[in-house]
């Protein structure tokens, strides 16, 4: 069962909207077992529009459309659809019924244009939209299926999944693939694609590298009638592999499993941050819950607040400046001191676009205070991503996922010298 | 001048990852009088990236490639452009020495995978990439040209401002139509809209809104011969039309803004976070040289830290809890104290996805303390977007939106009640 996207609408070959319905589409129809073979945008034209959905079905067996099925006189898919299959628009009187309803209901007057909704290729199938006015198509062309659906996202999902998605996945059958994430945290793409290298080669497994600053995802695609049993050994095999550097599955980020893992230890942390001015708290909090694990923190931007708020010593910030481990150090202990919590997180560092005090854009210091007063320091000087002005979002970002990372690992007993270590040889891997 | 553009990735046609590529270059290139008519995603497989470079060069003059130029072996867009150009992959000797040096550099050995971004199609042309590893490559094909970028956002950005955008600007001449994008905030789309009816109506003038949690950008296009010239009358009048809740144009951020607004001034500020946990100094913190306005901030997660930090009284939390108006005004005053700044901005409320101490989700009241102490408290109700897990993220960035506009507001002289009561008349507006 092989399926094509067609998205219509000039504002995304514009770049106005950005085209998560196909994503959405894209992920929905994949766990179902249902594969997207392409997927394509193309602006307002009848013509451009029919030839697409012409072509697409040339390919796959269905296709799917969204927008063009609103009101006004840029929206031709149905249009195109009744061009396609050699038949008239016809009015459904059953459709124009329920629209006049609506209106009325609302206690307005309905607009000629909004007729057009309730205009459908003759012999099509009308999708009932339950979540608003245009509804979804589904026509019957020589060479496949093609299913139109609205472009607003919320009326779109809903018509997937209550019409077509139930559709497609008994027309697809059992899913002949299984798909699993893992995904890892301060190691290089090339380096985790080396030590794959044998997983690559296994029959009928797929691997696609999904690289983020400082983090990786690892698709994992097994394909053949066992995929689901055949997965979890490749799994397995792929975490024996890349060890302890993975540290979750699909949709699970750095900061849920930091959460979760102070859950289970009914520990907190709170952060000090200057050159990520909030984003690590902005993290940690970001998940429901969060107030459980999360206490808060101090952003100690200004170097003079580092002193002020979270007790670095003055002399320590005179012959070092504010980017130096102990720094890094003495915030962690400073802001777990204030906020009386079982960690404290801290970062320093510049993130650019120019150097600080003689420190190069990347040089980033992390410090991590825990029970006993020990404290952590990691240096992972890092890769500077060109000279742009997205330098400073990149650096800033990393910071955020390896003092997330060098949490996690304190957290979980795991070796943290040695993965800063390794980070470092990483970095170098790259250049 | 057309172009198409063709994105190589199946964790595109997966939907593990938005086209915002797509979205990126269709913007950029609209802007530089360049028309996209198509956009393509295919997956990482030489043939169809083969075929579709090839369709693509049917109908435009140019296609430009996004992904599969990496080190993996996943990687396949250099293999299909040298296949469409029925050439050899040659081993480009300067790009191998430039690999090597950096690698030496670093007193490690090169992954013999690395090499692959070396290799190019014989007679292709070396697009620099100042940003990171992966070259670009211009490919001449029968049809056309074919410009291969790197998935990696910042990369591609980088290769296409520095060497390809020039070059198709060139070629296309000067662009037919004009266009400026404005940026409001605590305006609804539908009261953008209402008001900006008459431009609406102009000849030659085209509209579009692109909606953010509590902003709007209204992208105005002029096409004509005339059109630059025209675009600054319809500018000038649709500022008239929406008066001060136009903040900024283009790619300028309302923290840029209110970043620029207090340097002018002087004048610093300082952040005391609930909800958002540290998201507002994110904000605040991303421009370079933010430091110079952006002294730092408590992010006050755990009730208690409002109270150990910011000196907001016991009784007042005991009271009302930590989601009320004096709480936000206290947090306001206490970290302005605290931090020594002309400024204090604070946020507390409830992001959800379920309701607080009664209060429901999308409660928010935020603090401002100023000189001679005063401070201003306003309570936008904001409105709950459905009921999924994105509430949260939406609320929350909904909460950096108001606070800094009050902020800029404030700045500016701006009447702040008013537009709180706008704000809260857009959002019955919306019902």
């Amino acid at each position: 069962m092989r399926v094509e996207l067609l998205t219509v609408g000039d504002e995304l070959l514009l770049g106005d909207t950005v085209n998560g319905n196909a994503a959405w589409l894209g992920r929905r129809l994949a766990d179902h077992g249902v594969e997207v073979t392409r997927s394509v945008v193309v602006g307002d034209e009848v013509d451009v529009i029919v030839a697409a959905v012409t072509s697409a079905l040339d390919r796959a067996d269905a296709v799917i459309t969204t927008g063009g099925l609103g009101p006004t006189y840029d929206d031709v898919t149905r249009d195109a659809l009744a061009e396609a299959a050699g038949v008239a628009l016809v009015r459904d009187a059953e459709l124009e019924r329920r629209l006049r309803e609506r209106v009325a209901k609302a206690g307005r007057e309905l607009q000629p244009m909004a007729l057009r909704m309730a205009d459908v290729p003759a012999g099509a199938r009308v999708l009932a939209n339950s979540a608003g006015s245009a509804p979804g198509l589904r026509v019957e062309l020589p060479g496949g299926i093609a299913y139109a659906l609205p472009g607003v996202p919320f009326e779109m999902r809903t018509i997937m999944d209550e019409v077509v998605l139930p559709e497609l996945a008994e027309i697809a059958g059992l899913p002949a693939v299984a798909r699993r994430t893992l995904r890892t945290a301060r190691m290089w793409e090339s380096v985790v694609a080396t030590r794959l290298a044998e997983v690559e080669a296994m029959d009928g497994v797929r691997l696609a590298y999904l690289p983020d600053p400082a983090e990786v995802k690892i698709r994992i695609t097994v394909a053949g009638r066992d995929a689901a049993a055949r997965l979890a050994g490749v799994e397995a095999r792929v975490r024996e592999l890349l060890g302890s550097a993975v540290y979750g599955a699909e949709d699970e980020s750095l900061a849920r499993v930091v959460h979760r893992a102070l859950i289970e230890r009914a520990e907190t942390v709170a952060t000090a941050e200057s050159l990520t001015g909030g984003l690590i708290g902005a993290e940690l909090s970001g998940a429901p819950g969060a107030s459980a694990t999360f206490a808060g923190g101090m952003v100690a931007y200004a170097t003079d607040v580092k002193r002020r708020l979270l007790g670095v010593p003055e002399e320590l910030l005179a012959e070092h400046g504010a980017v130096h481990p102990d720094v890094a150090a003495a915030m962690a202990a400073g802001v777990r001191d204030a906020l009386g919590t079982t960690y404290g997180l801290a970062v320093t560092g510049v993130a650019g676009p120019d150097a600080q005090d003689g420190h190069p854009v990347g040089t980033v210091y992390i410090g991590l205070s825990g029970p006993g007063g020990s404290h952590t320091v990691v240096s992972p000087k890092l890769p500077v991503p060109g000279t742009g002005p997205e330098i400073r979002a990149v650096i800033r970002r990393m910071t955020v996922v390896h003092a997330l990372e060098l949490l996690r690992r304190r957290l979980l007993g795991l070796d943290v010298e040695g993965e800063s270590g390794e980070a470092r040889a990483d970095r170098e891997d790259r250049g």
